[in-house]
């Protein structure tokens, strides 16, 4: 086991061991709990569920597994397009599967904040995948990763004694 | 000069050498371009900047120096809210100095994620102070630091060998 204090033997520069302890951090250690919503729901009551909550992603489901994302972005849009909010469901704006980027919650957090930078998307739904009786493969939402999730933990490892 | 490669005394924890490399990236280091939009332009306006850009946050300025900040909710909140939104300007519906939150080029980075984390804010503009002929102290507008600027930083740090 490698010392904890004092001289360490590394090979390697300062910038690789905090690669390397950065890439010790998995998905399942730092996502936070998911808010759901079914994908009947209407536009409206979606945005008002996303200011009650406070996030900028809203997960949405049928029959409890993942079938899209929307966005805050994807309800400005609605709201400027003349839409009626009220009645149209939230399924007709979001984003849906299989196009919605996913995460497991044992893939290094590494993974989840590239997939953030390089799909352009604030959110990750953290799933594991159901196998149904008639053995279609189904995505449950376990969890959370935003960029907040991705600064927070940035936050603790600069604050780190 | 400490060694690049080989053993490195410490004295201390690898978490602590983490968190030293981290706090010697400055704000100036990492930050990005800033949008910003002229007070008086209606919120119609500021939601298409928004989308053009495709930024979550826009700054605010009259006459060239920062006077608020509007994020994707301030401009989700006036479409919902039944306002004329192409007769309105976006000043009335913006965060307003002295109540932004904002950082400096010369600040540490970690600094800048604290106030994203404990403000509960998506962007900072990265300002300098000017101080006009009347002794008047007014903030310009040099950079932005968001929530995707730390997450793309933490990549760089977790994928460095």
């Amino acid at each position: 086991a490698r010392p904890r204090v004092g001289y360490i033997f590394t090979g390697k520069t300062i910038n690789s061991l905090v690669a390397q302890r950065i890439n010790k951090i998995k998905v399942k250690d730092v996502c936070s709990f998911p808010f759901v919503l079914d994908e009947q729901v209407s536009i409206y009551d979606a945005i008002v569920s996303m200011f009650m909550e406070d996030v900028g992603t809203l997960f949405i489901t049928k029959n409890g597994y993942l079938e899209g994302v929307v966005s805050r972005k994807d309800l400005l849009k609605a709201t400027m397009g003349g839409m009626d909010v009220s009645k149209v469901p939230v399924m007709v704006v979001m984003t849906k599967m299989p196009n919605v980027v996913t995460i497991n919650p044992d893939d290094p957090i590494l993974l989840a904040a590239q997939k953030l930078v390089s799909r352009e998307i604030d959110a990750l739904p953290v799933v594991e995948v159901k196998t149904l009786a008639n053995g279609e493969e189904k995505l449950r939402v376990t969890g959370r990763i935003t960029k907040t999730t991705i600064t927070k933990l940035f936050v603790e490892l600069g604050e780190t004694r």
